[in-house]
C-alpha cells in the first residue's frame, strides 16, 4: 500500500525509439522494407510539390564484411533523388528530430506524419551505431553535406561534421545509412514496392540495385505530371472548438461573415449569412469577442448546418483516367482494363477521391482476383485484410453478378487521395473503414465490373459467332451446290461473301476503357 | 521548380490532436468508449501496483440540456477509484502533458504509452471547449483538485483553479471531464468492455451506471489478486546498440563481466564468463572504455550467443488458474471449462506468458465459437481479424479434430501477459502475430481443447449408459420374472440393486478443470 507513483517524461524520439513496431520498424525484414519507403516517399513528394519529373536512384548493398553473414546482418542504403533540396539550416532537424517536418499541412501529400525519414536514422543509429550521411542542395550550386547522428533523449541531431561543395548543377537530396536488416526476408515485398510505386507514378524514372547487384530499373512512361497539390482551407464540417479557436486567434479582427468568408473551404457570402441566421449570431459580431459558450455553440452549429457546400476536389491530385491508364498499360499489359475517377467527396470535412482501375489478362496475370491498394500514391502492402478496399472487395462485390467467373485473371486497383488519409497506424498499412469511402469504392468498383462485364460478354458472343461462321463455312458449299442443283445449274452463288466474319460481328474491339 | 520547402515543429500534444484515430479517437461513439477505458485502466493499474482491491465508479451522463438532443451530444464523463492517488505536483501533468508518465518502464501494466489519461482530457478539450478536473489524494488526509485545460500547441497543461481539501480518509483519483460522445452507437461495446473486464479482474468491484441511470455492477467474486507486477532487467536477446550504450553510461565503471551480472535479466557469473569467451572480450575490460566498433560488436554477440537462459516470468503478473477461473465461473456460468496457463516464454527479450481459459454451454453460452481476447488484463474489442489469437484460432485449430461439433457453444478466451504486448496501433486494439507469440497460443488453446475433448466424449458415453439403463430397468423385471419361473419360485431376485446407476457410470462429473 505504499509508495509514491514515479513519473517520467520522454521526448518524441525516445517514444518513437521504445515503441517502433507503431510506425512500421518492428523487426529487420520490416524496418529495411520502411526505411526504404519512407525515403523514396520524401523524394518523391519533394518531386511533385515542384513539378519535377522524379528521378531516383536506390542501392541496398551489404555493409563492407556482411556479405556472408547470416541475415539479419548490416546494410548499406543509399538514395538520390532530383527533388526541391533542403535548405543548409534545415537538414539536420528534418533528419534527426522527430515532430519536425515539412508535412504538417491540409495538403495532399504521401507523408502526413512526418517522421518517416527519422524514423530511418533513428533505427539505423540504434541497430548500427554509425552515423547517417545526408546531402542536399537546394539550390544547384552548392550541397550541404552533414555527417549526424539522433540525441534520442533530447530528440534533437547530432552533428559530428559538415562540409559543403559545388553541386554541378544537381539538386536535390541523397541519403546514406547502414542499418540492420534482412534482405532475404523482405526482398520480394521491396520488389513489389517499386513495381507498385511505377504503377501509380508511370512519370518517374526508378532505379533500383539490390545487394547482389541486381537492377530493377522502371523506366519512364510519360512525360505528364499530375498537378501538383495545393494547401486548403478547413471545411466547417470537420472542425472542432480547439481548431475555430485557433483559426479566431489568427483572425485580424472584423465581422464573422467575412471571417467565415476568409478562413473556410467554400463559403462564399451567402452561404455565411444564411448560415450565421441559422446559428443566431449577428454578421456583424466580431468572433475575437466570443466567449467560451458562443463558441461551443458555434462551432456545433458549422457541424449542425447542412446547406455549406462540399469541399472540393482541387486541392486534391489524383491520378486521373490518363496517368492511371499509362501506368497500368506500362506495368501490367492487361487485355483488358478500365478506369473509374469518382467525383470529390468528403469524410469529417476532410475532401478525397476515389480513383478504381482494373485490368483483365495480359502477359503478367495470375488466375484469380488480385487487390492492388494506394493512398495518395503510396502502394499499401501490409495487413490488407483490415483495409477498407478489402472489406469493399470481399462483403459487397459480388462477380458472379458481372459474370466474372471465380478465376478470371483479375486485378483490382484502387487508389484514395486525400488531404488526410485516414490510416490506422504512423506505419501506415491500411485505411480505416470510414462508410463515405466505403460508398465511393463500392460504386467505383462496380462501375469498372460493369464495363468488364460488356467487354466479357462482347468478347463471348464474338466467339459464338466465330464458332457459327466455323459451320457455315463448312456446310455453306454444301448448300450451294444442294440449291444450285435445284434450278439446275452448275455456276455456284458466292457464299463467301456471306461468312465474312463483318457482317456477323458486334463491333467488338480487343480495348476498352 | 521554385520554393523552399517549410518546416514546422509540432509539439506531442498537437502530434495527437491532429491525428487522434492513432490513439483510438477517431469518432464521438468510438472516443467515448476511449476515454472510459483510458480512464478505468489508468486506475486499475494504480490499484494492481499497490495491491489494493479495486473499487471502480464510473458514470456517464448527459450534459446539462443535452438529453433531447441528437446523438453525437455532450456527455459527462465521472471515474472516482481507490488507487494508489497522485502526488499534489503530478497531477497537472499527468493529465496535461503527452509523453509524461509513469508506464514508462519494463514492467507488465495495462497502461504501455503512458498518454491515455491525457488523449481523453485533449479529446474532451476540443470538443467541449470545458476544462477536466482532476481530485487526487495520495496519503489518504488531503485531497488536491485542478481545474485544468492543456495547451495544446506548448504540451503543457494550463491551470485554471486549484484547491485542497480534508479527503475523509480516501485515497485515489477521481476525473471529472465534459466530451462530445456517442452513447447510442458505443454503448453494446462499452457493456462488452466491462463485462469482459470483470471476467479478468474478478477482484475488483466495479460500477458502471450509464446515461439512462442503468447500473451495470459487477461484484467482486474473490479476495486474491495477482502479485504486483515487478520491474525488470532487459534481457540480452532483445537489446539494441542505443540500449547497450545506455546501460553502459549508466555503469558505476568496472569489468564487463560485473557489468553483464548486475545489467542483465538472468545472467550469473558462469553465463557472463562464457559469453564474453565467444566474444573475444577480456572479462576485465571496463565497458565504459568500448570504442563504437566494440559495442556494435559487443551487441551483435549479445544476440548470437544462445546459450542465455530465456527470461523467467516472474516479473510477469498472470491471473493464473485460480483467478482465471474464478472469473470465468463468476461471469459465464459455463457448463464446463479448462484454463491452460503456459510456461514463460520470450520474444525480442521482452517475457510472456499465454493463458488461454475455454467456456463450454452454460446459461449465456450461445451457440457457435466466440473469442474474447485480453492482454494484460485489457479487453481487447476492436479489429478482431488483425489479431495474432483469431489468426490461430481460424488457421491453425481444426475443432472437428477434438470432436467438437461445429454449432457448439464455445468462448475461447485468450490471455497475454508481458512486460511489451507488441501492439500494433496506440489505440491497442490487436497484437501483432510474433511467431513465439503464435505457438504458445497454438499449444494452449489444443490444450483446452483437449480437455473438453474428453469431457464431451464421456458425457457423450455417460449418455450411452443412461439410454442402455433405461432399457435394462425395462427389461429386467421381466427378465426377473422368468428366471423365478425357471427356478420354480415366486420371490422375484432384488434387481434394483443393478441398475443403480453408480455401477455403469465411469465417474464423471458435472465438472473438470
Amino acid at each position: 500500500m505504499s509508495g509514491k507513483t514515479v513519473f517520467t517524461e520522454i521526448s518524441p524520439s525516445e517514444f518513437f525509439y521504445r515503441n517502433r513496431d507503431l510506425a512500421g520498424f518492428s523487426n529487420p525484414s520490416r524496418a529495411l522494407y520502411s526505411a526504404i519507403r519512407e525515403i523514396v516517399e520524401n523524394s518523391l513528394d519533394s518531386c511533385e510539390l515542384h513539378s519535377i519529373l522524379p528521378e531516383l536512384y536506390v542501392r541496398v548493398s551489404y555493409a563492407p564484411g556482411e556479405e556472408d553473414k547470416q541475415e539479419p546482418k548490416r546494410y548499406e542504403l543509399v538514395a538520390i533523388d532530383n527533388g526541391s533540396g533542403i535548405e543548409k539550416e534545415q537538414i539536420p532537424r528534418a533528419f534527426g528530430r522527430i515532430f519536425y517536418g515539412s508535412k504538417y499541412k491540409l495538403r495532399q501529400a504521401r507523408g502526413m506524419f512526418g517522421m518517416g525519414g527519422t524514423m530511418s536514422v533513428l533505427y539505423a543509429q540504434i541497430t548500427t551505431s554509425k552515423p547517417v550521411e545526408i546531402t542536399s542542395c537546394a539550390d544547384g550550386e552548392t550541397y550541404h553535406r552533414y555527417l549526424m547522428l539522433i540525441d534520442i533523449e533530447k530528440n534533437v541531431p547530432s552533428i559530428i561534421k559538415r562540409e559543403e561543395g559545388g553541386s554541378n548543377g544537381w539538386r536535390g537530396t541523397k541519403v546514406k545509412l547502414q542499418l540492420v536488416g534482412d534482405y532475404f526476408r523482405s526482398a520480394a515485398k521491396i520488389a513489389d514496392y517499386f513495381r507498385n510505386t511505377a504503377l501509380v507514378t508511370p512519370y518517374a524514372n526508378i532505379a533500383f540495385v539490390d545487394p547482389n547487384g541486381r537492377l530493377l530499373h522502371f523506366r519512364r512512361g510519360t512525360d505528364e505530371m499530375p498537378e501538383p497539390p495545393k494547401e486548403t482551407l478547413p471545411h466547417p464540417h470537420g472542425i472542432d472548438v480547439e481548431a475555430v479557436k485557433r483559426l479566431i486567434r489568427n483572425w485580424k479582427g472584423g465581422p464573422v461573415s467575412k471571417f467565415m468568408t476568409q478562413t473556410f473551404h467554400r463559403v462564399g457570402g451567402k452561404t455565411a449569412l444564411d448560415f450565421l441566421a441559422y446559428a443566431s449570431v449577428p454578421p456583424g459580431q466580431d468572433p475575437t469577442r466570443f466567449g467560451n459558450d458562443e463558441l461551443v455553440r458555434f462551432t456545433e452549429a458549422l457541424h449542425g448546418y447542412d446547406k455549406f457546400l462540399p469541399p472540393d476536389g482541387r486541392c486534391l491530385s489524383p491520378l486521373d483516367e490518363q496517368i492511371f491508364t499509362a501506368g497500368i498499360v506500362k506495368e501490367l499489359s492487361p487485355e483488358f482494363y478500365s478506369v473509374v475517377v469518382r467525383e470529390p467527396a468528403a469524410y469529417s470535412g476532410f475532401p478525397f477521391i476515389v480513383e478504381v482501375g482494373l485490368a483483365y489478362g495480359g502477359k503478367s496475370n495470375q488466375p484469380g482476383m488480385k487487390l492492388l491498394r494506394f493512398a495518395n500514391r503510396i502502394p499499401l502492402l501490409y495487413d490488407e485484410g483490415s483495409d477498407v478496399s478489402f472489406k469493399v472487395l470481399t462483403e459487397e462485390i459480388d462477380l458472379r453478378r458481372y459474370k466474372v467467373p471465380q478465376e478470371a485473371p483479375l486485378v483490382m486497383i484502387t487508389h484514395i487521395c486525400s488531404t488526410k488519409v485516414p490510416y490506422k497506424t504512423v506505419g501506415k498499412e491500411y485505411i480505416a473503414d470510414r462508410p463515405e469511402i466505403e460508398k465511393e469504392l463500392r460504386n467505383a468498383m462496380r462501375e469498372a465490373l460493369r464495363k468488364l462485364q460488356v467487354y466479357l460478354s462482347k468478347k463471348g458472343s464474338m466467339e459464338k459467332q466465330r464458332k457459327k461462321m466455323n459451320i457455315y463455312s463448312k456446310y455453306m458449299p454444301m448448300i450451294a451446290r444442294f440449291s444450285a442443283n435445284l434450278i439446275g445449274t452448275d455456276k455456284l452463288p458466292d457464299y463467301n461473301k456471306l461468312i465474312g466474319l463483318d457482317i456477323f460481328s458486334e463491333g467488338e474491339s480487343d480495348e476498352a476503357s
